[in-house]
C-alpha cells in the first residue's frame, strides 16, 4: 500500500495511491480519522480500513501534496554512511548521530523547498525515512521492525553556515520549508528488504549522491531500538536515516541549491521524491 | 500575575497562583480554554480575562502541579555562562549553542525526576526558561522581549553519558521525565529586570550553581531574535537559557543525583522549583 498526504480544492486529506490515481480516504472515513496520521494512530489500536475499492477520486497531478505525515517526532540522523562520515571528517562513534527537526520544516512532494533570506548555503541531503507504526519504547533490535508503518523518501536540506554557528546542527537543519517528505509512505511488504535498494539524488537531473540503503553503519533495527532506548515513539514519528556521501558543501567548490534549481530523491521501490527550490525573498 | 498549571481530583487545569491559593481558571474558561497554552494562543489574538477575583479554590499544596506548560517547540541553551563553558573545555563561539527537548521530557513542580535504568549519570542544570507569548519569526533584537509571556525555572536533566555519545547531545536530554518545569510562569512585569537576579541550585540543601543572570553571554532577547530568525516560535513555546557552573559531571569526583536526592532551582523573583529523584525501576 501506498498512502499520500494532499490537499484538494483547499481540503486537507489524505489515501491511497493507486496506478490509475488517488484514492480520498479522509473523505471516506470522517473526522475521526481525518489525517494519515490519525490513520496510523487507529491502526495502532486495531482499526481495519473498510473495503474502499481503488475507483480513483482524482489524478495524481491533479492534488497538491502535503509532508506524508506530520510527526509528533521527527529525529534525522546524521553520518550513517561511511563515505560520508570520511568526507565530513568525523570520527568514528559508536552510536547515531542524532538531532532534531520540528514539524513545520517539512514540505510535501512537488512543492517547494525555501531558501531562506538568512543564508545562500542551502545544500541537499537525500535519505531513507522511517514512519512508525505502533508506540515504540525501548524496543529490542531483534523486534524494531514490527514497529515500522512504512518508509518514505526524505530530502533533510540543510542551511550549512547554520549548521555550523556551533557543535549542535539544529538551527541549520530547522529553517522553514526545508525538508521534503513523500510522496508515499510504503508499507514494508511492498518495499521488501531494503539491504540492496539503491539510493540516489539528483540536482537538475545530475546524479550527486548514489549508494545502496545496506550501507548504513546503523540500519533501521538498529536506529529504532536506540533511539526508543531514550525517547518514546509513537504512528507518525518519523526517523530520517541519514545521506550517502556526495552533499553539496563538500564538493570542490561547493554547489549549493539555487532558486530555479530542481532536486531529487529517488529510491528503488520507495519513491522518487522532486522539488523545486525557490527564495524567501520571492515568496514576500 | 503567576499562572500555574495543575491536576486536581484527576482533573488537568491551570490558573493563578495567589497568597492565598490557586484560582482555577480552567473550571471557568470552558473548554475553548483548557489549558495554559490556549490561554497564551487567547491572549495573542486579543483574548481578555474577566473578572475572576483572588478567592482560592485550591491550597497551594493539594494540587498535582504539571509543567507550567506543554510547549509546540521546546529549544535548549547550552554553555551560555562564562564559567560554565570553561568547566566543560568548550570554545568560545559566536553564537548560541541550541539543542532540542520533546515536551514529554518535562515534568511539574514537585514531580519527580525520574532516572532510567539506562544510565546512573543524571545531572542537574538550573536554568532561567523564557515561554514565549506571540507568534515570533525573524524578531529583531531590540524588540524581543516584547515576544515574552514570562519566565519560570528549569532543570535541564541529562543523562551525561547518552549526552556524549556523538557530537549531538539530543539522546542525553531527550530522556521522559527528566525536565522539571515551574512552579509558575510568571509576567515580566511582576519580574522586572533580570540583570541582578541570582539563580541558584540546591542538591539536598547544599548549594551546587550559583550565578545572577547578568551573566549570560547571550541574554534573552539575543536568543529570542537568534532562534526567531530561523524557526517561527508561538506562544508557550520554551527557550531555556543555559545553565552556570557548576554541574555535577564536571565535578572531582563527578557527583550524580540519586534516588531520594531533592533538587532545587531558585530564582529571585521567579520561582522555586523543587524536585526528588526516582528510579525508573521503581514506577515499574
Amino acid at each position: 500500500m501506498r498512502y499520500v498526504s494532499f490537499q484538494v480544492g483547499g481540503r486537507a486529506t489524505f489515501g491511497i495511491a493507486h496506478e490509475a490515481g488517488l484514492v480520498d480516504l479522509g473523505a471516506r472515513l470522517g473526522d475521526q480519522v481525518a489525517d494519515l496520521r490519525m490513520l496510523l494512530d487507529a491502526f495502532a489500536t486495531g482499526f481495519e480500513l473498510p473495503h474502499i475499492g481503488t475507483v480513483a477520486d482524482y489524478a495524481p497531478d491533479e492534488v497538491t501534496y502535503l509532508p506524508v505525515c506530520t510527526p509528533r517526532k521527527l529525529l534525522c540522523i546524521g553520518l550513517n554512511y561511511e563515505e560520508h562520515r570520511k568526507e565530513t571528517g568525523r570520527e568514528v562513534v559508536a552510536h547515531p548521530t542524532i538531532f532534531g527537526r520540528f514539524a513545520d520544516t517539512l514540505v510535501g512532494h512537488n512543492q517547494p523547498i525555501v531558501r531562506p533570506r538568512a543564508s545562500t548555503d542551502l545544500d541537499f541531503e537525500g535519505e531513507l525515512a522511517v514512519v512508525i507504526g505502533r508506540h515504540a519504547h525501548q524496543v529490542p533490535q531483534e523486534r524494531a521492525l514490527e514497529y515500522v508503518a512504512g518508509y518514505t523518501c526524505f530530502n533533510d536540506g540543510s542551511i550549512r553556515d547554520w549548521q555550523r554557528h556551533t557543535s549542535q546542527f539544529l538551527p541549520g537543519k530547522n529553517f522553514p520549508s526545508t525538508a521534503p517528505l513523500g510522496p508515499a509512505l510504503v508499507t514494508p511488504d511492498e518495499v521488501g528488504p531494503l539491504r540492496d535498494l539503491r539510493i540516489e539524488s539528483r540536482l537538475n537531473g545530475v546524479v550527486m549522491q548514489q549508494a545502496t540503503l545496506g550501507e548504513m553503519i546503523f540500519p533501521v533495527d538498529a536506529l529504532i531500538a536506540y533511539i526508543s532506548a531514550f525517547t518514546p515513539l509513537s504512528p507518525g514519528d518519523v526517523i530520517a536515516t541519514g545521506t550517502p556521501a556526495g552533499v553539496g558543501w563538500k564538493r570542490v567548490p561547493s554547489l549549493y541549491m539555487t532558486p530555479g534549481d530542481t532536486i531529487e530523491v529517488i529510491i528503488e521501490r520507495v519513491g522518487h521524491l522532486r522539488n523545486g527550490v525557490v527564495d524567501e525573498a520571492a515568496r514576500g
